[in-house]
């Protein structure tokens, strides 16, 4: 699904390592992860999911990102740096991508008088408690994957970039606005689709 | 803290690994990782947190879990068979616990007329549904790291075996109910403290 960020993530990272694939639209919207043949590839009914060419499949963005990146420079060979970007892709996804992306979500794809709204105001403020989590990393280092950029920086950046689309804006974090130009200037960048 | 399904995962494969190590109770319910001196340490204020004799430190459990865990038994050395562990501890923090942990949350640590129960129906809906897709991967398959017990059975066991503390009972799921009995079989197992 062009338009998720956690699809975003997988696409980047294998335009980055000069992958090939083929991409399918899969619209989670659109209640195509909850068709019989999706859950007979997913059965938790979610994309991103990789397929491989012999049919075993792959579920989970952070996963997926851990797995094309072994051996690469975009994952560290050292333990405890591999460690220490797990933990930022656990942190994305526990403590930040159930409030920006879901904001985000919420404000570009329900109704104006639907009711989930009421869940903005609590999403946006746990939304900027994980950015200023990451605002203090990144005062004292360029990225969250190591010394350099790699898998931790794809999984944060997806739905960063995107905050402002829930009304989560970025102006009070100075070292995420660095970071993220950082991520864009970086060799094969390719911007998530417009919602 | 020793009631926490996250904080306990860490403790067992510490106690199956054998590794010398120092347990500091931290109470989130009483505010202690959010004082200076805990925040100092994890800027998200979450137990667990690992300190290592040097001072660094490592948050997030199934990071920390992963970390511990490199060149045992508890991880498979296969790049596949390790990212299908990271995707089952991925889908647990972001697919399971919300749900079954914050359930039982619910239920033991606020007070019988709190606002926040009105979330159990919906919770308890999205943890049998979690159950549901650990019940059919363990139809064909007895552990979740791959073909050994290890540190996505860890991560996975922690809350489903007090799922019923938040009243998700585990009746409808047989094959998970003979998978919490082979974990428990392990040796150096070690339950989690009644909270």
């Amino acid at each position: 699904m062009s338009t998720s960020g956690n699809c975003h993530k997988v696409r980047l990272l294998l335009e980055q390592l000069g992958t090939r694939y083929d991409w399918v639209e899969v619209n989670s919207a659109q209640g195509q992860t909850r068709t019989p043949e999706f859950l007979a590839l997913n059965p938790n009914g979610k994309v991103p999911l990789v397929q491989r060419s012999d049919g075993r499949v792959l579920a989970e963005s952070n996963a997926i990102l851990f797995w094309l990146a072994e051996g690469t420079p975009f994952l560290p060979a050292d333990g405890w740096q591999r460690a220490q970007a797990l933990s930022w892709m656990f942190f994305e996804q526990y403590s930040h991508e159930p409030y920006i992306a879901v904001a985000r979500f919420i404000s570009i794809w329900t109704p104006a008088d639907s009711r989930r709204r009421d869940e903005l105001p609590g999403l946006r403020e746990r939304g900027h408690a994980a950015l200023a989590v990451m605002e203090r990393h990144l005062q004292s280092a360029p990225w969250f994957t190591g010394p350099d950029y790699g898998v931790a920086d794809i999984a944060l950046f997806a739905y960063t970039a995107v905050a402002e689309d829930g009304g989560i804006g970025l102006a009070p974090y100075p070292a995420i606005q660095r970071w993220l130009q950082a991520v864009q200037a970086q060799p094969g960048f390719l911007p998530i689709l417009a919602a």
